[in-house]
């Protein structure tokens, strides 16, 4: 049974991106420091082997628990949703080979036919809201699972649904005073969760919650 | 050698407080919700036998690790800082033997003498400022440590002046939407964490960061 499910990196203050990390300054990551504080939520995430293979970052890494988390995360998916601002600066900072490997639903308003990459991943560009590509990303997600990759704004429209099963947290020790929240417009009542599983990285606390 | 540390708890979107528990409202819970969201997010603490006997709340309690952490966390305590809200709240919930048996330091404008409560807790009234209340904590403290109990205002400004050795956070899967918010105006760059400890409760996930 395919189940709806968030996986991110968050920092301690709760946001999932710094200020400043928009594409207007992508190529400027020293704007407000941008650059440095995303590469410390994430620091986590560059050290494991799986990941670094999947990103041909190179040999090495770590082989514990926390690399069969991402592996696992990994492929359990099959099918994304993703919002048009984390398309857009995906769309310049992926490879060429998108680290997808299975369908991706944008949502958006332009209009663009499927963009088909190698290694498995295509996008399709979806007109009709964040219900049609659940629809859409179900279907074609077979037995494995739906991903709400991001931003921030397109996970509050599906938590806000209460669509969403299941929420993965990587808690990084940075403070980012400012950037995109997870978690705020959510409405009365939000979502309710109760604690699944704790992985106790030593970069980040891995937080998985279930809907109850 | 004393350390000064803070030991809250926070919900999932990182309020310490949720909208509406105020004084103004504190014998209307039902306000906001107000009464149900707090409680959710103790629910883990009022579970557990230690706290209960010090609160005087009845027999009974979980006796587990979480159980010590709250006692452990309790007994290294050798004096306390809080701000004027925290206590003008405290002033009316608290029983009459207060409940932290050592010195408090109230941060406020107002002029009072210390106010002493049967089982060891007097609370002094500090007019000099946030730095002058840590001296004086620190020199009652004795061999034990300085707690920063709160609120969030008093708790940032200690977090803003670097003095914060030990953050302890018992994370709960609650979701407030609104209220007092833990990380926010830290300033750049903020202070400085490292993850230290964590223990994995059902109720709540207690995450220790140390000063880097």
């Amino acid at each position: 049974m395919t189940k709806v499910f968030v996986n991110i990196a968050l920092s301690l203050d709760g946001y999932m991106a710094p200020e400043g990390m928009t594409l207007e300054h992508w190529d400027t990551p020293e704007f407000k420091n941008w650059g440095a504080k995303w590469g410390a939520l994430m620091a986590w995430v560059f050290d494991q082997q799986y990941f670094r293979q999947m990103l041909k970052l190179g040999p090495g890494g770590e082989t514990g628990p926390v690399n069969d988390l991402v592996r696992s995360t990994t492929e359990r998916i099959g099918a994304n949703i993703m919002g048009k601002r984390m398309f857009d600066a995906g769309e310049r900072a992926w490879p060429e080979e998108a680290p997808f490997h299975s369908p991706v639903y944008v949502l958006t308003h332009e209009k663009r036919e499927p963009w088909v990459r190698p290694g498995g991943t295509t996008f399709f560009f979806v007109n009709d809201g964040p219900e049609r590509a659940l629809e859409l990303a179900r279907a074609s997600a077979g037995t494995r699972d739906v991903r709400i990759s991001g931003g921030a704004d397109v996970i509050q429209q599906y938590l806000r649904m209460g669509v969403v099963e299941e929420l993965g947290i990587a808690l990084a020790p940075v403070l980012f005073n400012g950037g995109r929240r997870l978690f705020e417009k959510l409405g009365e009542p939000g979502p309710q969760f109760r604690i699944d599983k704790v992985l106790d990285g030593p970069a980040a606390t891995h937080l998985r919650y279930v809907r109850r």
